[in-house]
């Protein structure tokens, strides 16, 4: 049968996949994967390879932006294929492109989710998934932007919660640190001056979310730079409006300071 | 070793769970299950207990939330209990009570996130997960409330998506349907007068995502009143300023009129 599935490979390491996920590849004639839109920390091919008993072809950001995914269109054409991506497919939109071809070609398209990195920290934090507002990416400086100083403004004007992805380039080992992306919103706070990221503003930094030692740890601005997040990936979290139960669970899970007790409404 | 894991299910069936947590279920001692935050439609508890050689234990709200989960912690305090949750077991935040009084108690606990329908949803969409401002659940008419407009209109002003979960009640097999709370909408619109909500107004519509035949359809809302949706559980996507690869997205996967290319920014 010719079809295309995308499959979420999940978090961390090679069983974060579903067991559906895991059914699709092993009967796939052709699977493909790529490892640039997402770190998965303790991730291994070759044990991914065995678990599934299939041969894995890793595609570049080349192979799929450039020449639009060519090589698992023409396997598609011939045969089943799987195309594996860290989390879920579709939450970083860098793959529609290509689901958007597939069908044009006449190839059915298929979608097994997985966990994805967005939920995964929402439901670390303890915080509540109705209290935040629009995400962003913190990208590295050379890319600097003031986006989100101003997605953080935002959210926190209508009390919502601001979750930051902090940019990575994953194969090369390049990850934008927690201390950078302060660094980089007290700039845009120096120059604005609006009073939204100050030494003051109570705020959640994450390390690998997902994997079995994760690190969750909120703070003061002016404190939270001092702490050892130790490996990536890294992600942020500015609340808004804290709920008494939310500030609860980051006292038990995120060794939130005392001083966060005033801030519950 | 005395610890309670929460183990996320993922979507739709028992397949919907990662490998992980597969394999957390089949070396606990304890195994808990509830079956009331969501509706996997397509999941069989004997199933799932034949794939993972364990009796599962299925909790009512009551035992969690009126009797704080007792039954679990003294489990726990026993061995090694796992928690099955529907989705990841910490994006509905019933369970965050219960993970807090266990760490109270001295009970060591863990996660091992699922596929959540929030990300599912905004996947399956081909919309932008960065453009999608907060959440809402619309809920059964008894419950009326004004909220969910005002965080669509909200979320619109500043051209985001809203996600709309559709309320239900999944073990008395009763789910809010997409014209139910299209007719509630309308209705807050009626009396507010504010142009967010009209026949004219782009919206999507989905059913059963995560499942092997999900339903999506993007319309106008005049027009997709008409549309049978077949089994819930349903959700709603209120676009807001849409991209002209999210209208191809919707035009390719969610059978939009072709006036959608009109919407594109």
């Amino acid at each position: 049968m010719n079809e295309l599935v995308f499959v979420g490979l999940g978090l961390n390491d090679e069983k974060g996949i579903s067991l559906k996920g895991l059914e699709e590849t092993k009967n796939a004639d052709y699977v493909f994967m790529e490892t640039y839109t997402s770190l998965m920390p303790d991730f291994s091919i070759e044990r991914f390879e065995a678990l599934c008993d299939r041969k894995i072809h890793v595609v570049s950001r080349n192979d799929l932006e450039d020449k639009n995914g060519t090589v698992i269109l023409e396997a598609a054409k011939k045969g089943k294929a799987v195309f594996l991506v860290p989390g879920d497919p579709f939450i970083a939109t860098t793959h529609v492109t290509m689901r958007i071809d597939a069908e044009k070609h006449g190839i059915k398209t298929r979608i097994v989710h997985g966990t994805s990195i967005m939920s995964a920290i929402i439901s670390l934090s303890g915080l509540h998934n109705y209290t935040f507002g629009k995400t962003v990416t913190v990208p590295f400086p050379e890319n600097f932007s003031e986006t989100p100083y101003n997605v953080i403004a935002q959210n926190k004007q209508v009390g919502l919660h601001t979750l930051c992805l902090l940019d990575l380039k994953a194969n090369e080992k390049s990850f934008l640190s927690i201390n950078q992306a302060i660094k980089m919103l007290l700039e845009v706070e120096e120059k604005n001056k609006k009073g939204i990221i100050t030494p003051e503003t109570p705020v959640v930094g994450i390390a690998r979310a997902g994997s079995y030692s994760p690190i969750l740890k909120a703070d003061f601005l002016k404190d939270l730079a001092a702490y050892d997040f130790g490996e990536p990936p890294y992600s942020l979290i500015f609340p808004g409006e804290l709920h008494f139960m939310e500030v609860a669970s980051l006292i038990a899970f995120a060794e939130a300071p005392v001083g966060f007790r005033r801030l519950a409404k």
